[in-house]
């Protein structure tokens, strides 16, 4: 951490400064300016998180330069992450392809949808069981009924299961049926959540904060890895600006920063992303070519009948369009779908 | 909503669409203009938001006219609630200030934290027992401990206590010692929670989240009073924009834009919706200016030990003069403290 | 336009407001719903825009159902534009690159960055004579000097020159130099500049707005073109968001907006969208994979010496590299560099 | 300026480093920390800004530490600056309020306005000329012929003249009626309008730019005084943000940092900040609150007819129960209007 001393700020401030950074366990270093003074502090970076700069006097202000996270960084571990997911490959060369409706809402939609996203070469069935909605309303899912179903669709078609748990008390119930979990966007800083995951065997998918930084969702990675559980999978699906023609915005630049930051697989979802069925396959495809590790689509057999978020969901057609066009940049980034 | 068919729509479109809203058991209005063909579907609110209307043919877009909220709309209760905290008032003429620390650290910061705000006028002790931290590596709280810490502060001052419950699983632990239940910004969206506190019968202090829209969150409120939980205060504490000078946005205009649409009481918190000691006074003065309800501010004996966000809390000294100011204010609002 | 009334308004409120559409030269469609009417205003919409709907009595809400641009939409042209500039196209299948330094700083840099682009395949040279920049102490640009290199590495190369006009003062100026005429992020909504380069006949490169939603964007563009100036080319370089990791956040999605909504050609500027070379290749090819119509790159032949924007320009070798990665996406896109 | 250096960099690479720095007339401080080097640059300013860190060998980032204005800064002057606008001052303890029509429509209509806010206890007559508008079909104002007309309304009535100049071509124009050269907020960073400003001798009204930050803000306002016009006024009119139920969020947060940061006055539109006229009151009480030296405030005859933002304007019933209310608040503040 930098603190840089007002111009005004007298020998006694730094020394009182020093004094609190000896203190608190931590190392110092003078940088005597022109005009002011600047303090470099050294040291275990949980020390460092705790020092309240701002009211020390004479300070102006004080600059972290280095990330909280450390599990999730590429300086942890330099080459790229591969997780098993009950023998299907995310990360690394390996392209994983999530697919299905936005909520389970019977046993024949879902399995026409399961049969439609395995055929056109997706690994995993998506779909909602617990639906966490703006409204109290809303339809909010099929609960256990909906994770029984979930599994007799990977029964019938070998796909694996992605859903989402959204409370710390249901994480068991999920674990029985799901092959990876699911956090959403809205508990990406549900810390209770996060460690109890942290501390089952279960892949966990973990999506981006509608404006969570892309430091702060490291952060959230780094609760799940801190517990033990390594095999967490990031997920990309639009942040929140001002622009509202799209529902969101799908901020695929932090797919190439995560890239660099982090040996941790990311993954894109461009039907929440845009909100706009019409530019999930142009999203799709740019995802990939930004070297995404895999997708989250939204398909549903009947997008005008759908419970939920008919509006961003594939017809069958459209996925099927939407594998044939990401196969050919898959090969130009030397990934297979497999 | 209305939906706005596309220019070029046939009149076929437009009768699919017509069907589609009948079958879903919805009236139709239609107004044949000059150059596209609009609809306006009228019917149950929850009927409305579950049409996919844009996979529709011919849909160009749809706009939804009405919020989805009721028990918290002006419409449905015309005047101002007033919360009784176990005899302490929130609402309509009565300000309620709630001050302390971040977090619970130790029995004696709390205590003299707790005399600090009393004698300044403060009715409410705030104090965070369990904490949410972007990091897993900072202080987490002192959990149970810290709430029987709270219960005893309160005993020996007459402070009412405001503290967080992070989890469902926790609601009723804190129960037994808080009068008021925190929902915080980062679970403002936490379904299951706000399902939970609204089965309990203690007041909720309902925390805008980060990158909450007004009506979402007057959404979170309908999910606790929809459980039949009525005694909802809310609480602006800034948003998240592009501006890096502050830790938030403080949108005080959301104080204004609530008091239009609900009667529940709207507090401010200007320590996290500012990030800077320096900054709390003058928000405070133009959060009552704006009508607020209420404050919660962060005092702590002594900033530059603080465990925890010692950058934004008030010295003794300066919340003394925040109350001082803030009577003044008050009293042209036509509000009281006490 | 759709007036929405309150649940409470009179059958009185109601006829004031269709009054005052009728008198405005509009035409009125009503809609009684169960508990409220709604009002569809019908007509001219430069009439409607000016209508102050709020204020009349018992108006809850307007809301808008068109855009109020037409020169720029699909529906006034449904074929993609194709922008002939002296000869090389961009638009429908033609995808054209923009490469060089952010600023021209001399003759032998500006040549060398020349000679590198158009080795590399670009079509079009740019390097800014004219430099806005946030601080009045940092370098302005080498004005008219800079605008006659420009025009020498043309003659040397072949290559076609974009460059930035930051005034309509300096039209003319520019215009004696340039192929292509830049409007600035900052000057997007430069009203008079965009009327001013709307009558002349040179290509407009229109950048969009830092926090320019995409119909302020395309409605820019409408100023442009309601001059007579129909050779517009829309860039896309990032938009304002609270992520501080990268410069700005780049829009992808709203690439594919465009190319629904408008028939203009749209590029992208990866280098000013993230602000760090290194993420210029993924944003390049994920551009080019969501249907970008060509690119604007930073190329400076030693970064580590440029007077602006170093951070953030490609090294000649990394210019390569991107060419020929976008080379095997534009293929599968069905378009060609030429 | 700090330069993180990554954990890996090698010696040699910090002496690479360390020699641009110096070439660049620069001076160094190395800090040999546990994992990584911190390199603070010390030196002038203008040359640190130009320096292209990021891509010298082994950096990690660079931290700015202190900002590019000088002149505008509460560094350079210490005592609030009171700007006298032909005998009415603004700044200090004189609070400044400008009202009037968004436009100028017709000299009834803007006496009718001027004698109204005058009545109330306004000093300055607001009102467009040359409106800039998102669309080319909307009013774009009574240009020269509104500035005569505002003219015409100060010598009536002793109101001093506050509106826009949109191009540096028309500051001369505008400058011969107008008390105030107003620079609206899509000009903010139009430098060029920004320096022909400041070679006036004409108070200049900067208002901050829909997503400006503070420190771009003052920025802009360095670039007016750089050039020697030192009557800066700055005016908060709200960011563009996710949220939208309010035209804009209005950032009062901001005032209270301008105060802290720099010695100009500073005042706010809640007309703008807001959009909805029943907001602009309690905005108005709130910028006092927190210390703003003035408003702005759209007041028009007979909103219902205004041709531009009737819905944000307010009746001259509603603007003189505001004045009425801002009395009070601002004697509290120690302020006077005069």
């Amino acid at each position: 951490m930098i603190i840089v001393m007002r111009p005004k700020a007298t020998q006694q401030d730094v020394e009182i400064v020093t004094k609190k950074i000896v203190e608190a366990g931590l190392q110092v270093h003078l940088s005597q300016g022109e005009s002011r003074t600047i303090i470099g502090v050294i040291g275990d970076k949980k020390l460092i998180a705790k020092l309240p700069t701002d009211v020390f006097p004479g300070v102006e202000k004080s600059v972290s330069v280095t990330e909280s996270y450390k599990l999730v960084s590429r300086e942890f571990k330099q080459e790229d992450s591969i997780i098993d997911i009950n023998g299907t490959l995310i990360g690394g060369k390996h392209l994983g392809i999530m697919a299905g409706p936005c909520a389970v809402e019977s046993m024949e939609q879902l399995l026409e949808a399961a049969q439609v996203v395995k055929a056109a070469g997706a690994q995993f069935l998506r779909g909602g069981a617990y639906k966490p909605r703006t409204s109290p309303y809303a339809f909010q899912g099929l609960e256990e009924k909906g994770l029984e179903m979930l599994a007799e669709a990977r029964e019938k078609t070998g796909l694996k299961i992605v859903t989402e748990v959204v409370d710390s008390a249901s994480v068991d119930t999920v674990s029985q049926f799901a092959d990876i979990l699911q956090i959403g966007a809205r508990n990406m800083q549900n810390f209770n959540l996060l460690k109890t995951v942290g501390r089952t065997d279960k892949a966990v998918l973990l999506k981006r904060g509608l404006s969570a930084t892309i430091s702060e969702w490291l952060n959230a990675a780094e609760y799940v890895m801190s517990e033990g559980n390594y095999n967490v999978i990031l997920c990309e699906r639009g942040i929140r600006t001002f622009e509202t023609y799209t529902r969101n915005t799908l901020d695929l630049g932090a797919v190439a920063a995560v890239k660099t930051l982090s040996h941790l697989p990311v993954i894109v979802d461009p039907s929440h992303g845009t909100g706009l069925w019409k530019m999930v396959r142009p999203m799709a495809r740019a995802a990939i070519a930004a070297g995404a590790d895999g997708l989250m689509i939204e398909v549903h057999p009947n997008p005008a009948e759908a419970l939920c978020d008919g509006n961003q969901s594939l017809t069958p057609e459209n996925f099927h369009l939407l594998m044939n066009e990401i196969g050919g940049i898959s090969e130009l980034m030397g990934k297979q779908l497999k």
